[in-house]
């Protein structure tokens, strides 16, 4: 364990926002925030801001708040942000193509290097500059590129054959968003992008809104 | 608040996994299961899935286990799955592409009706058979069609003002893709696809099984 601090979940799953945050602060110029004002605009409280940034050791200082650019740093580090690291995405259809376009993951150092794809009108493309290659040759092209991160954009009855075949390659991490529930050896990172049960849960959410159709609260997730 | 209990939010975001599972389940042909074979698929412990299903008054019955077919419709009823839904999607850059083509949702009941664009070469094209149409026109059509879920797909900059937009014209839901938090009125359910904070999470993890590395117990999201 070395001597990082065990750090809960949620608070993982929140440091992101913090960061995106952070560096909407960054560029409008400004040095530093106390928690009432952080709180004021990411919609969490003081107390939860304060509680959350103090597993980390706490940047804040009384009477002062916290210094923009130190906790953005800090959490990018914690984050692993401050590397590169380098994808393939296995699937070309739709969400592949799309997720190799997105340009937005090479500005914050996560470089597709390859898609792979099994439809041969497909292979031998690019997209975006990036070459869609034989699924055949998936290991081989992991194992000499040292690639980190697996994006499974493959349909479901697929999906957890590809994860298998990217660990024993050597993955060190998966961001799946096929609609299925997959499996990976203890060793291997897995992030689940399940777009349909967010759809179902926004359905669920409208049909409440209606049975609540009096109240009025703002609502911000 | 009508005769319907008060559920958490926790316990929503489950729904639709469980209702996958039970999908499958029926898909295979099996009638019914207990919670201690549904806990060994869906990876939840059996007293979490009996203390989640007693919410909505527990379809099991002591002895014999839950009813997949009973089960699977009633959760569906209740996340709102039991009628179809109207989207537009706002943005026909290469996400709004995906998610247009995205058949999935056809069928299980969220038809894409329109896409909106502000790029003029990109207007009166047809993407899936849905026309890309002027952003200029989205709150008429919005209301003339009684659209019931915006999906945005802009870039960061735009997606406050198209929220704006779309809640004005009496949109009911919000699916945003934007990279960024938006606020909606009370009446308005909101839920967020943030990729990147997504990423950054599997980043985080990846970073600390390297820590860990000599522990290997299996990992299920």
């Amino acid at each position: 364990m070395k001597d990082k601090p065990k750090i809960s979940n949620a608070v993982i799953k929140r440091l992101p926002r913090y960061r995106r945050y952070l560096k909407e602060l960054q560029r409008k110029g400004v040095d530093k925030i106390s928690s009432n004002e952080f709180s004021a605009l990411i919609g969490y409280t003081a107390s939860q801001i304060r509680q959350d940034l103090n597993n980390f050791g706490g940047f804040g200082q009384q009477g002062y708040g916290y210094n923009v650019d130190a906790l953005y740093n800090e959490i990018s580090a914690i984050l692993g942000l401050d590397r590169e690291y380098k994808m393939v995405i296995i699937g070309a259809g739709n969400l592949g193509q799309a997720l190799a376009n997105h340009t937005y993951y090479y500005k914050t150092g996560f470089v597709v290097s390859a898609i792979f794809e099994v439809n041969p009108k497909l292979i031998g493309m690019s997209i975006n500059d990036i070459k869609v290659m034989d699924y055949e040759s998936i290991v081989e092209y992991v194992e000499d590129n040292a690639i980190d991160i697996g994006v499974i954009c493959t349909t479901k009855e697929s999906a957890q054959e590809v994860a298998d075949k990217l660990c024993f390659a050597g993955i060190r991490g998966i961001w799946n968003f096929a609609p299925i529930d997959i499996e990976v050896p203890g060793h291997v990172a897995l992030e689940n992008m399940h777009l349909t049960d967010s759809l179902h849960s926004l359905a669920y959410h409208m049909n409440r809104m209606d049975d609540n159709s009096q109240d009025s609260v703002s609502k911000k997730k």
